[in-house]
C-alpha cells in the first residue's frame, strides 16, 4: 500500500541535501545549486534526451553511471553548459569538486546542468559556493528543488512510503521543468532516491519501463530539451530483501516509482510556461498501447487545442484533427470526446460527429484549472494518459526574450 | 523565362471568378463564397491533407477528379463541413448548385469549404446566393481570393507568364490559410489556374513533385488541417504543343509552377495566424534532399525559435536544439547557423559552438519584417528551404476564443 509522505529527495534514509546561491544567476534571491549525498553507496540508473545535441553534463553522467552505482548529484541552473567547447571539462570539474569537499569519488556523482544553451559556464562561483554548499547539507531536500528551477514558478517536490516484505521503504524526489518540454526517453531533469535494496540492473528496468507511461508521456512546447535528465540512487538503507529479479516486490517497488512519477509529471506540464492550466488527455480503447500514446501526445501537442483550452472553448473539432494526423490508426467514425473537470462532464462528439451540448456547461467545465480531455477510440482495450498546459499570452512572453 | 504578372486565379486565358456574402458568416462586409469557371474543359490534379479526418468536400473533389477533367472550382469560407453527419451530402449540393446556375457538370466541379470543424452547414445561403455569384463572375480574381480567407489578413494571388515552344502562357492562383498550417501532401487550399495545354498524367505528376519542396515546407502552428485542398485546372487556351511527355516544355511548365507555389507559400507563412514576420529557413551542406528538409522543417516548427524571433532575440541554442531532434542523422560538431535579413548578417555558431558576435547587430537583423535562418551542415550538397511565422500574443488570442 502507498502513501504519501511529506519531502522530496530526502524522504528516504540516507539521504542529505543542500542549495545554495553561488552567482551563476545575477538573480541573488534564487538559488542555482544543488548537491543530493547519500550516506552510503547507492544502485543508480538513469535515462537521458534524446536529442543529438546532447549537453556535456549528460554524457559525462552517462559514462559514471555504466557501473550502476552513484552517491551524489550536483546540479546547476542558469547555464544549461551545452555547444560550449569546454563543457566537457567544465562537468568533469563540478564533479571533482564534490569529491574534494565531500570525499564522494567524482566518478560516483551525477552531474546535470540546466539553462541558457551555448553560453560558456565558469567553474569559479561554483568552487567558491561549495563550501556553504556542504555545509547546508541536512534532510530539508527544499533548497535544492529550489536550486534547480529555471522559469518554473513552483518547485515540484513528492514522496510516498510502501512495504517491502514487511519492510517501510521511502521514495520520493524533485524535479525541474517549464519550457523546451517534450521528453523523448527522459524528461527535463528528475531526481529521484529511495532507501529499497534493489541490484542495479532491477532499477535500470523499472526506470526504462516507467518512462513510457509517465514522463514520455508530457510536452509543454514540442521542443526536446539538449539536457533531459531523469536518475534515481537506491542506498539499500531500508533494510527490505533486495530486489533481484521479476516478482512481488519488484511489482511494488514499480508501483511506487509510477505513483512519484506521474505525479512529477503532472506538476511539471501543470507549472508549464505560462501555463494557467494542467491538460490531460486520457484515450481509452485503443488497439494498443503505442495507438493509445501516440493519440493522447499528439492532442496534448496541438497549439490549436492548447490555445483553446486557454480560452475555455469547447472547439472539440481541434481534438478530432489531432487525432487524425497523429500518425495512429484510428477509424474516426468511432471516436467519442469529452471534457472533464471539477465541474463536470460535458460529451461533445460521438462516432465522429459533433452532438448537441450546453456551451454555458461547457464554459464552466472549461474554466477550471485542471481539465481531462477523454477521447474513446472504439477500436480495443488499450489506454494511455498524456499531460500538457494551456498555451497563453505568458508563454509567448517567456520565450520572446528569456536570455535578456 | 518567367515574368511575374499582375492577376491571380483569372490570370490565364479562359477563367472566370467570383466572389460574394451568401451569409454563412455573420459578418455581412467578409465574402465567404467563390466560384471560379473555365470557358472548357481542363486538365486537373489535386493533393489534399494526409490527415485521417478529411472534409467532405475532400471526398467529393477526390471522386470528381479522378478522371483528370475539371472546369469549375465552388468553395465557401466560414465553415469547414467536416465531422459532420450530413457532410457528403451538402458538399454534392453545392456541386449540383454549380451546375443547375452555369450548365458545368456537377461532376467537373472542384469542390472545398474551410472554417469551423464539426458545425453543420446549411446549403440555404449558398443557394440563395448562386445567382448573384454567376452574374459576378469577371476576369477580376480578386473577389474570389477574398471570399475564400478565414483568419487570414491579406489575400494572397500571384501569377507568371512563360513561354513554351514560343507560346506564351500564364500561370496564377489563390490560396488562403493562416491557421491549422502544417501541411502533409498539400496546404489548406491553394487554386491554380494556367492556360497551358498539358496532360493530366504529366499536371499530376509536377503537382506532386512541386508540392514536396513548397507546401510541405509551410508550418504555422505545427496542426495539420482536416480541409488541405491544392488543386490546379489547366485549359489548354494558350495554344502551345500540349505536354505529354518529361522534356523542356515540362522542366518550364515545372518551373513557372514553382515560382508561383513558392510565392503563395511565403505568403501564407507571413500571414500566419497572429505573425509579426516571415521566417525562412534555409538549409545548406545537407547529406541528401530529406535530411535537409527535415531539419529546416524542424527549426521552422520550433515553439522556442519562434518565440525568439518574436522577441528579435538571437537565441541560437534553440535553433541547434531543434536541429539535434529532427531526427534527421546530423553531425552536430559540423553545424554553423547565422540569421540574415535586409539589415546584415550575423554569423552565431560554426562547428557546433557559439561564436562571438553583438548582440546588437543581431538585434538590428532580428528586428525586420523577414528573417532567414542560415542553416549549413557540413555533410554533403543538399539543400531545402522552409516557411513559417514567429509565435505571437496574437496567435493565442486568435486561438484561444475562434468559434465564438
Amino acid at each position: 500500500m502507498i502513501q504519501v509522505i511529506s519531502g522530496g529527495v530526502c524522504a528516504a534514509k540516507g539521504f542529505r541535501a543542500s542549495g545554495i546561491h553561488c552567482g551563476i544567476r545575477n538573480n541573488q534571491s534564487k538559488r542555482d545549486l544543488a548537491l543530493v549525498v547519500c550516506d552510503t553507496d547507492c544502485a543508480a540508473a538513469g535515462v537521458y534526451t534524446q536529442n543529438l545535441v546532447k549537453g556535456a553534463p549528460i554524457l559525462v553522467t552517462q559514462e559514471h553511471l555504466k557501473n550502476g552505482k552513484a552517491r551524489a548529484i550536483i546540479c546547476n541552473s542558469g547555464n544549461a553548459n551545452t555547444c560550449n567547447a569546454d563543457g566537457l571539462d567544465i562537468a568533469r570539474g563540478m564533479c571533482a569538486l564534490v569529491e574534494q569537499h565531500t570525499g564522494v569519488p567524482a566518478e560516483d556523482v551525477i552531474v546535470a546542468s540546466t539553462g541558457v544553451i551555448g553560453q560558456p559556464l565558469s567553474l569559479k562561483p561554483i568552487a567558491a559556493g561549495m563550501e556553504a554548499l556542504v555545509a547546508g547539507l541536512d534532510t530539508d531536500g527544499t533548497p535544492a528543488a529550489e536550486a534547480i528551477l529555471t522559469t518554473d514558478t513552483v518547485k515540484k517536490e513528492y514522496a510516498v512510503s510502501f512495504t517491502l516484505g514487511g519492510v517501510e521503504c521511502r521514495l520520493g524526489g524533485m524535479a525541474k521543468g517549464s519550457g523546451m518540454i517534450h521528453p523523448n526517453m527522459a524528461t527535463m531533469l528528475v531526481f529521484l532516491t529511495c532507501d529499497a535494496a534493489i541490484s542495479p540492473e532491477m532499477l535500470d528496468r523499472a526506470l526504462r519501463a516507467d518512462v513510457q507511461d509517465s514522463f514520455n508521456m508530457i510536452s509543454v512546447d514540442g521542443d526536446t530539451s539538449t539536457n533531459d535528465t531523469l536518475a534515481i540512487m537506491c542506498s539499500g538503507l531500508a533494510g527490505n530483501a533486495p530486489i533481484t529479479a521479476p516478482g512481488p516486490d519488484y511489482d511494488a517497488f514499480c508501483e511506487a516509482l509510477h505513483a512519484v512519477t506521474t505525479q512529477l509529471c503532472r506538476s511539471i506540464a501543470g507549472d508549464g510556461e505560462g501555463a494557467t492550466k494542467l491538460l490531460e488527455c486520457a484515450v481509452t480503447g485503443a488497439a494498443d498501447a503505442a495507438a493509445a500514446r501516440t493519440v493522447a501526445k499528439a492532442v496534448i501537442c496541438s497549439s490549436l487545442v492548447k490555445a483553446a483550452m486557454f480560452g475555455a472553448d469547447a472547439n472539440w473539432g481541434r481534438v478530432l484533427c489531432a487525432i487524425g494526423y497523429s500518425g495512429a490508426s484510428v477509424d474516426v467514425s468511432k471516436v467519442a470526446v469529452s471534457f472533464v473537470s471539477a465541474a463536470g462532464t460535458v460529451a461533445v462528439c460521438e462516432k465522429g460527429a459533433g452532438i448537441p451540448f450546453s456551451e454555458e456547461e461547457a464554459k464552466k467545465v472549461l474554466t477550471e484549472k485542471e481539465i481531462t480531455i477523454l477521447v474513446e477510440l472504439g477500436d480495443g482495450g488499450a489506454s494511455a494518459v498524456a499531460w500538457g498546459c494551456d498555451l497563453t499570452y505568458e508563454y509567448v512572453k517567456i520565450n520572446g526574450d528569456y536570455r535578456t
